[in-house]
Order: structure tokens, then C-alpha cells, then sequence
């Protein structure tokens, strides 16, 4: 008799906190772990879900990094890693956060230059889907080729020579590439802005491993208005994307990288 | 005729060798070859077979490191590289080898975080499967929040000394979330022995080329009794199973380490 | 009225262009895009069409590199990165730049040491169905065991040397496996010739950001008749394939081996 009651009272207090604050929780869950997911963890690691309602759900309300960015570094780790699994959930959650269709459209193309064109042709199969349930027309999407931004010449000037000085003569292909169709046309596409397309850059490089490439990235990135502090959430964000090791590999990179910045 | 007589003698010797000790050799190299994959490697490349049927299945047989054992490390390389289309027979030669179902769980919650989240989804889909068809039910998983093992407090004050001093002021989000999520609690949980959880942790680190985290887990898998002779098998086992570069990329690295430990 | 007429004219200028070159290009193009992920592109991200019928297409055309290495680098690029699905299109495209059957083969297979087995298992059953569909049989694949190619003693005995002063007293396992199963064995397989393996070694290594090894095998690819100029190349066609971060990382390291080889 005494356990019924308590059964009742359990249930009670369930049903209460799925109508108050923690109903907004439980709905910010299933980000974390949609129906088949979760069904997958309660058969097999119950302390995975323990996981994504806690530390994995309050990563995305921590003030440092908007909901928005995190959508922005979330979906960048995933098509590094070439993650087609978990795609359509971030691709849905970047939408609810404000990402828009044409950001995504953007950073899918910019990501098969820098992370491989097969990376980008699973992304976009993956896009898709979620656009047509979605009812996002082709209206919703950047020109192939739209009037570029302006460039800033200055810097530009300075990167082909300093790239063109260390390796233009070994390697003429891909310097020219790099200047023709990143520096002069990708990175000149208007419809994601430039802070966000370093912010997908850096993020892509962190998830992968590639920190040789982050100085140079990062710089430009905060160049391009992301703050300190921001770059550093990213990466704790990453921690749990793209794994403990590749952020911590990323930690003594990006400290040197702020240290030598002029304040 | 005589083309007869040697058909049929060949297929003599193959049913012979069937039933005595290359019975057992066939029985083993399942593991490496099943039934589609057989198919596919004598379709496409019958050299495969013979490499499965020789130093792959002689290796899993080298007494420096116990079946057991190989089944963890190769668990992690295909967690840690997201390899989804082997795990189905990888998990169960690691039931057959006695690796328990709480241990495979703790395994795929452990490298949510060291080799991100995305990857432990797909290690609980694939482990899903194979756990129903073994009948293995909830009662056999760890608990979400179980009594956590006893913290090495000391070791513990000199990490969070050592990273707090070279991170914590840039970094404070992961560098909290470092000493909250992972060293007083994942670490702590009981169902996979210390020992273990650092192998999973460096296994999945040179199958996934982050050396640079190399130093400070092979470090501590040793503290938690990981000989060397041991590590030095772990490498020559992640060789097969995440490729040569991987693993030759990691000898310097664990060499120094080694060469670095009070005698 | 005017809008019609350029509405008219825009359509027959498309139509004649598709049947004079520009119809070429529109069937070398079909390789970078085929129907369902020119769909998957048109619906999401326009200008990959613009890029893959632009720089992409014209990639393969440059002429330090000829169509059938370029076939060659991808597929590496492809299977060391495990890219199950784009590798269909490119076997086909292989097969159609004159790389043989037993090449695909001897590719899989030294892939199998050189990313793992998983990827060599995924590279295997995509290859299958694409041999299926060409009537490929088994006798136009390698032996298991052929007669191997001469050795290369002097060369080999330094090796063997030079890795057992560094490693073979603390990882005898794997610097035993290197020598019997790698050098004395799957280097020798003579169906795939060795300047096309180390080819496709170097393209895996950059791949899959495994610079550390670069060294040793591009001085190893230009010792089998790799030139420098086809190596530059490759790391350009690499950019497009497995991203630019992995081919810029790639670029000191080789050019540090060229000016380090005798002229």
C-alpha cells in the first residue's frame, strides 16, 4: 500500500515537472537524443542519457556562445567528420536556432573546400531532406553566383605573398586555386557573413584534428569580429562534438594564437 | 581422368583440413571474414583473405596481449573512427571473448567523450542489435549513477594544478567541465575496471592520430597497470585495424613515455 | 515581349552549347555530380553545381597529372577517409580512365595495412557491386600469392635497420609484422606497379592528415619514379578531395623532401 502511494506520488511529480521549467528541458532534449536514439541508449548506456539532460543540455544555455553559433559549430564538426547520422537533428536544431537556409546552403558549400567535396555531397543529401519537410524552396537558397562582397586588398595582397613566397614555386596548383577560387570567390559569397564563415572554418579544423591550419584561421576569425571569448566556448563545445582530445589539442594553439594578437 | 582424380583429391584434403586443426583457424577467422564480406574480398580481392586467414588471425593468437584485451582496443579504434559497418561482429567477438555487456556499455559512454557523441550513437545503435539478439536485457547494464569508485585525490590535485595553471584562465569552460564530467565522475564509474578505461582511452587516441593527448593517458594507463609490453601489443594490434601510419606515428611518442617512467 | 525573346534566347544558346564541347564537359561533369546528388545540390546548395562544373571539372583536365593517377589519387583519398558512398562513382570513373581491375584490387588490399581493415572491408563491397555491373570476374583479379617483384635489398636492409636501432627492442611486434607482411611481402605484389602503390600510399598519408609519415613515403614514391611535379599535383587534386586543410598541411613537409633528394 505504502509503495502504491509512493508510485502515485512519483507519478505526480512527474507529470508536474513535464508541465513546468523541466518541460522545456525534456524539449531541448530531444535535440540530444531524438526517439531512436534514445531507445538505443536506454538498451545500452543508461548514463548516456544522464549525460545529454545534464552537462550536454546545459552546454547549449551557457552565455558565452549564442544558441545560434552553437548550431553554426555543431553542424561544421559533424560535416568535417563526415557524421552523416546525426545530420538531419542539427540540421532541424540550426533552424530552430536561427540559422537560415541559405547559412546552411553557405556553409555546406564552403565546408567541401574545406573539408572535402564528398563531405559536402553528404551534407547536402542530408540538407535536402530536412529542407523539403520543411517546405524550404529553392527561392530560400543563395545564387550559384551572387555579387561577391567587397575585398579587402590589403590583406589579401599580404596572404598571396607571404603563401605565394613560401610555396608558389613548388607548388603553382594549388596556390593559384587557393587565390582564384577561395580567397577571390568563396570567402566572397555574401550570404553568410564573414565572422560566421570563420567560425565554420575554425570549427572544422578543431573536430578535425588539423591545428596546423588554426593560426592562421583564428586570426582571421577574430579579424572578422569573433571575440575571445567566443572562440574559447567553441572549443569547449567541440569538447563534447568532436571529442575531449581534438579540443585539448586546440587549447595550447589558440592560447598562443590570443597571446600574440595586439590588444 | 586424371583431372578427376585430382579434383577429387583436392576436395579430400579441404574436407580434411575442415575437421581437424584448420577447422578451429576457420572457426577464428569468422571474426576477421563473415559471410558478405567473404564474398565481397573473393569477388574483389582474394589477397585478403589470405593476409585474414594468416597474420590477422595469427595476431589476435600473440600471447602479449589477451584476447580480451585485443577486443577492447579494436572496440575503440572502430568507436573513435565511427566505423559502423564493423562493429555488429566486433562487439560479438567481444561477448565471445568476455568483455561483459556493462563493459561494452561503459566503453561507448566513455568515448562520448573522447571521441564525441556522434560516435557513441552509433556504437549504442549497432550495440542495441547485437545485445537483443543475446537476450541481453537492462538488469545486465551499469547503473545511470552508481557509486563512484574512490578518487585518487592527490593525482587529481596535480592535474587540476597543472591544467588550471596553463588553461584555466583562458579556458574556463572546459577546463571545468574537464574536472566536473570526466575526472570526477566518468572516470569514477565502476563497471569498467581503471586499467580498461585508460585502454579504450589510448586506443582510441592512435587509432584516431591524436598523439599529442598520447603522453599524459598512456601515462596514467600505466599508473592504472597497463604494462608496457603490453602497450607496445595494443599499437601492434591497432596497426591492423587503423592502419600502419597510426600506429608507426605513435612509437616515438609511447618509446618517450616509456623511457620517461621511474624504473 | 522582350523579356520572352531572352527567355528565348537564353534557351537556345543552353541547347546548342550541350551539343557542341560544352556537352563533353556536361559528361566529365556527370563524374563530380551524378543524378541523385546533382538533385541533392540543386535543392540545396546551387553553387556546387557552379564549382563542380567549373574548377572541379577543369581539375581533372590539367596535365601534370594525368586522368588515370587522378583516378588514383581519389580513390586513395576515399577509402583511407572510409567514403562509402561516394566510391561507386569513382571506382566507375577509374575503370573508365584505364585504371585495371587488378589495380582496383591491389589498391583495396594495400589500403587494408596502409587505413585499416574496416576500409578496406567498405572499399571491398562497394567494388563489388561496381565489378558486378561490368561483368568483372575473378580472372581479371591478382593471385593471392603471386611471384613477388624482385627486392630491393640494399634499400630494404636499411630500412630494416635504421626502424630496429629506433624501434625493434620496444615494439618488436609491429617492427617484425612491418618487415614480413608489409616490405618482404604486400610491397612486392606485382599487380599493381610500386610507383602506383606509393602513389597511392602518399595520397592516403595526406588524406587522412598523417603528414608525420610523409617523409619516408614521398621519398619512397620519387625513388619509384614519382616526379615531383606529379606529387605537387596530387596534393592539389588532394585539396579538392580530401580538403584544403590537409593538403596545406601537407605542403612544408614535401617541400622540405624535395630540396632534401640528391639532384
Amino acid at each position: 500500500m505504502k509503495r502504491l502511494v509512493t508510485k502515485r506520488l512519483v507519478t505526480m511529480i512527474l507529470s508536474l515537472s513535464l508541465t513546468t521549467p523541466l518541460a522545456v528541458h525534456a524539449e531541448e532534449a530531444k535535440h540530444m537524443l531524438d526517439a531512436s536514439t534514445l531507445d538505443n541508449v536506454r538498451k545500452v548506456a543508461p548514463s548516456l542519457e544522464k549525460y545529454a539532460q545534464g552537462p550536454l543540455t546545459d552546454l547549449w544555455r551557457r552565455p558565452d556562445l549564442a544558441p545560434r553559433d552553437r548550431s553554426i559549430v555543431t553542424l561544421a564538426a559533424l560535416i568535417a567528420r563526415n557524421q552523416a547520422r546525426d545530420l538531419p537533428p542539427e540540421l532541424e536544431r540550426a533552424l530552430d536556432n536561427g540559422v537560415k537556409p541559405r547559412e546552411i546552403s553557405e556553409i555546406i558549400t564552403h565546408l567541401a573546400f574545406y573539408a572535402g567535396w564528398p563531405n559536402a555531397r553528404t551534407a547536402a543529401a542530408a540538407a535536402k531532406d530536412v529542407f523539403a519537410r520543411r517546405n524550404i524552396g529553392v527561392d530560400q537558397l543563395p545564387a550559384a553566383s551572387p555579387p561577391p562582397l567587397p575585398l579587402n586588398e590589403a590583406a589579401e595582397a599580404d596572404r598571396v605573398n607571404r603563401v605565394g613566397q613560401q610555396f608558389g614555386a613548388t607548388f603553382p596548383g594549388i596556390v593559384q586555386y587557393t587565390t582564384d577560387v577561395l580567397f577571390r570567390d568563396l570567402w566572397l559569397r555574401p550570404d553568410l557573413a564573414p565572422r560566421d564563415r570563420s567560425l565554420v572554418t575554425v570549427s572544422a579544423l578543431v573536430a578535425a584534428g588539423q591545428v596546423a591550419q588554426v593560426p592562421y584561421h583564428l586570426g582571421r576569425a577574430m579579424d572578422n569580429g569573433l571575440t575571445q571569448e567566443q572562440a574559447a566556448e567553441a572549443i569547449a563545445h567541440l569538447a563534447f562534438y568532436a571529442g575531449w582530445p581534438n579540443a585539448f589539442s586546440a587549447l595550447p594553439v589558440a592560447k598562443d594564437v590570443f597571446e600574440k594578437r595586439p590588444k
